[in-house]
């Protein structure tokens, strides 16, 4: 299917400007397969371990921890979906309003794309016209799966593979339940706290760890400028929320925000590439008032600021009436709906509820319309939700908005550890992961109290890739489990460089490694080696099996003379070698 | 039930002599609920918020943060149930080891109990009987359950109270699976990197954040000096494993141990107050070869000296042979049977093998026996297991050991995180606790890759109280729900002090609040504080609804005259009154 291609010499982690590039580990071997074309180049990790062999891993870093590319972040990355895009010759490009609102400093304005006619460029619309795109192909050979399998998923609604035309710079990936679990990670800028270049690298630093996605949650003054740089500099899906930069445009007041206001936002972000948007169309008048007796009311900052317009109008969710032509507006960008659970369980006491649900229904209702008109879908989830209630949302997903990937934020299984809640969410996302939702948003350290900084990221994408990886694994996703049996063969052969280097984090491993152990212990004999399981062990397991054949207690029981004798000649046998089976770790 | 009885003034943390005392925030006090004679005294943290509530939490903690207490480790905590025991008149007092063996500085000599002529004096024993002793009445009142339904939890096997007579100074607590779920912390010194008083202060510290119980793993020369500052300072109940300090009497070989040596370590640690031992009777000889394929052979450190020493003889396991005399000796004292799962899986590969349930079978076996001469039995579970594989170990645990307390470590859900496997495993902890598991043993970030230090100790415990109170959330605990909806008040009504004082780790709450977020933010307006529920929502939501009745899409709909004209009348109240429903955090 692919041949490989290796990048130069991997050099190790280094600031270029305001981002960190280079690998997160000297064994870690940047690599591209190839595809049927040749500008087809699917990224992969290649972690080269002491005994020779090789694990690949999935790798959602970019280019940044290629040794091969020049970063230069005030130009952004290559656009290599372009000529993907203009072969299929189905958009246009036209006088958008980025020009007036400004490119990076590196950059000259490039006019954005739209469809021709208004039609369907969607990956959706192709998937179901049996068309295998070049992304579908891509993302087959990331996944290691059949690309049949990924345009059949597409076509039925069950993944997605969010791509603007505007975001040619993207290295294309899928979210599905058929898929490797993914994670999310939010970032955005606050005019107090953070600058455009915090946010870029914040990024970078999302993806070095394993975010799939990132949204782009920035509020203030520099909404438009911070995106343009997040977007060009971004190999991964860029999210949003553009009810946020709305409420900016009417200065914080929600009952001010009308519909054409919005659609103006939207189109904006379309032509600036954004990929998937959260549209929170599903908290309705009626619901409103459902949440009443709740004990944490609306916490969804866009189910809120919805639920205020629809209290200070009294008239229905313009996102709601406007849905059609929204929807036409989507599909000429190719942008997924993220469709918003603006009414979601902000405490545990909250989850499963009756707004909860009835937002439910209308997200599965407004799913449907939206991929009828060709433009893909995903459904967000909670929240706050205790064990017990975890499985059910799921199951109702699944039923409710015909198998469309769910997108959940943890769920936090508890609301007692603010300034744990990555592991109080990481709990809920594991399992709502392991029953078939398709994304984890991530949850910081920081979740309830303050804004992430660079170590909350990545503390709560390494939590979620945990969460996530551990659903593959319990999935059975068919690749899943070589990164952990590699793993696993390192630590019981004393290869600790390999464990290192096979770490999620290989860094915090060794620091911890480092601060405790010598550097180099000694290797301990491997169990049985000495014995040798084929002759020694084997042997007297079935010696002791004919004696007490089925299985019953021996307590107190005697060994026949001829059982007995064989186990002193090795008894013998082993004092003779050294007399040490295996001694873990603490023995040492 | 019980009165409650005040301690002085609360003071902050503070450090006496090794170890931190004084409440963890300001507004915990230290409260005690009498029971029904005057010596007993339940511990509880009265949280006193700012809307004069109050919240009544389980403590751990003992008295280093009762500001009445005077700390002085070298003297240790003050014998509570000495009376009790002695009332009992089942106990005499002996010239035991422990007189040549050493005492702390600032004690004497205090010859240690056992039953007379060899009888139960166990909490087993009574509860068959029907007699419901002190301790039972204080776990009770500590759970907030009928002291009737713990005596019969005792009875049937299925909770265990871990109270050796030789450790008075214990609060007593109760595990199974109809109880809050517990939390072990492993500490124990090293010759190489920690000293006693290190030591003591772990186990001070692990207690502070919520550590119910506490293995002393001591290896090295002063195994007995350690333990003897843990017992006497640890108000929790203390676990070992004897066969630690066995080994390092013959010097670390295993095919040197012998039966009688073990023994009498098992005496020692009986005469020192060891109130759980893990003993590693069910790796049987033959269950050792089922090993040999296994990606990571015998990880547990006392499963793989008994799976050396059985090699090394070629002869059954001498606890499992000597399992009856063993149990003589524990029931003269009370000590609980932690029956150690020595052949538990070491990563995800292995799990759920047939060498773990084989001697998961001979486990339950062993806990027969044991009940049988009315001794109490905990049994120890894995390790490494992906989450499809593990309800089936509490399943087949509660089938075959009769529904005794199950006690696991972890598991890990995954193998790929070293330096995170607080995270791995805690997902893992929280869902088996959620299908019964009675006791979580924490797992640090250090695991695998060296000794934890107290920052470490800290990191486990939180991670396990949140796994724990999760699964008794999820269990539908009587009260578990009420500390989550105490915090979930103060977020929504932005107490944030009262969120801070409620966390599980307040400090930590509070450092994270301040780094981002101005000290005393506003507060925003409550959500439908300004429409109000009963008039505004409410009624809206029954107009609504009497149109459209049957909840179905309002998409293009009109609402009618009468419904329109009462909303606008709502908006313009609305807007007159600031027009804000419920901003988020986030958006301040």
């Amino acid at each position: 299917m692919s041949s490989t291609h290796n990048a130069s010499q991997p050099a190790r982690a280094t600031t270029t400007g305001a981002v960190t590039t280079g690998a997160i580990s000297p064994a870690h071997h940047k690599q591209y397969l190839i595809g049927s074309r040749d500008d087809l180049r699917v990224p992969v990790r290649t972690v080269h371990l002491t005994n020779d062999s090789t694990v690949r891993l999935y790798d959602t870093s970019g280019p940044y921890t290629d040794p091969a590319y020049e970063v230069d972040v005030r130009r952004g990355l290559p656009a290599i979906r372009d000529a993907w895009i203009d072969e299929r010759g189905d958009t246009e490009r036209y006088d958008g309003r980025i020009a007036a609102l400004g490119v990076l400093p590196g950059t000259e304005v490039v006019r954005p794309r739209r469809a021709v006619g208004g039609k369907a460029v969607t990956q959706l619309a192709y998937a179901r016209r049996g068309e295998i795109t070049p992304e579908m192909e891509y993302v087959a050979i990331r996944e290691g799966l059949p690309a049949e399998a990924v345009r059949d998923a597409i076509a039925s609604g069950k993944a997605v593979l969010p791509a603007n035309v505007n975001h040619p710079e993207i290295e294309p990936m899928i979210i599905g339940k058929d898929f490797l679990v993914k994670v999310n990670a939010n970032i955005g800028n606050s005019a107090v706290t953070s600058s455009i270049e915090e946010e870029t690298d914040k990024l970078v630093w999302a993806i070095r760890w394993g975010a799939d996605t990132v949204m782009d949650l920035s509020t203030g003054d520099d909404i438009h400028t911070t995106r343009e740089w997040i977007v060009r500099n971004s190999p991964v899906p860029i999210g949003t929320v553009p009810l946020y930069q709305a409420l900016e445009k009417v200065n914080g007041k929600p009952e001010a925000l009308t519909w054409e206001l919005y659609r103006d936002t939207v189109i904006e972000q379309a032509e600036q590439g954004v990929d998937y948007m959260t549209v929170h169309a599903g908290v309705l008048l009626r619901y409103v008032p459902l949440t009443a007796r709740r004990k944490t009311g609306i916490v969804s900052r866009g189910g809120s600021i919805m639920a205020a317009w629809c209290l200070a109008h009294h008239e229905e969710n313009f996102l709601y009436t406007n849905f059609r032509e929204l929807t036409e507006i989507l599909r000429q960008y190719d942008i997924t709906y993220s469709l918003g659970d603006g009414l979601r369980p902000g405490s545990t006491y909250d989850a499963n509820d009756e707004a909860q649900f009835a937002e439910l229904t209308t997200l599965g209702e407004l799913g449907r319309i939206a991929r009828e008109m060709d433009v893909q879908v995903m459904i967000e989830g909670p929240g706050h939700v205790p064990m017990h209630k975890i499985k059910e949302n799921i199951d109702l997903q699944q039923e409710i908005c015909d198998e469309a990937p769910f997108y959940t934020l943890g769920p936090l299984t508890t609301d007692i550890a603010p300034g744990y809640d990555h592991i109080t969410s990481a709990i809920g996302a594991a399992m709502i992961g392991m029953w078939g939702t398709a994304m984890l948003c991530y949850v910081t350290p920081k979740e309830h109290l303050g804004l992430p900084d660079r170590d909350d990221v990545k503390a709560g994408v390494i939590a979620y890739k945990i969460a996530a990886h551990a659903a593959d694994l319990a999935k059975g996703h068919p690749t899943a489990h070589e990164w952990d049996d590699a793993l696993s063969d390192a630590r019981f052969e004393f290869r600790w460089q390999d464990q290192f280097d096979l770490a999620l984090d290989p860094d915090t491993a060794r620091a911890f490694h480092d601060e405790t152990l010598p550097a180099a212990p000694a290797k301990t004999a491997h169990f049985c080696s000495m014995c040798g399981p084929k002759f020694c062990s084997m042997k007297i397991s079935r010696q002791i099996r004919d004696e007490h054949g089925d299985g019953s207690s021996a307590v107190d029981s005697a060994y026949d003379a001829e059982a007995l004798a064989g186990m002193q000649a090795k008894s013998a046998e082993f004092a003779a070698q050294g007399g040490r089976v295996y001694l873990p770790l603490a023995a040492d």
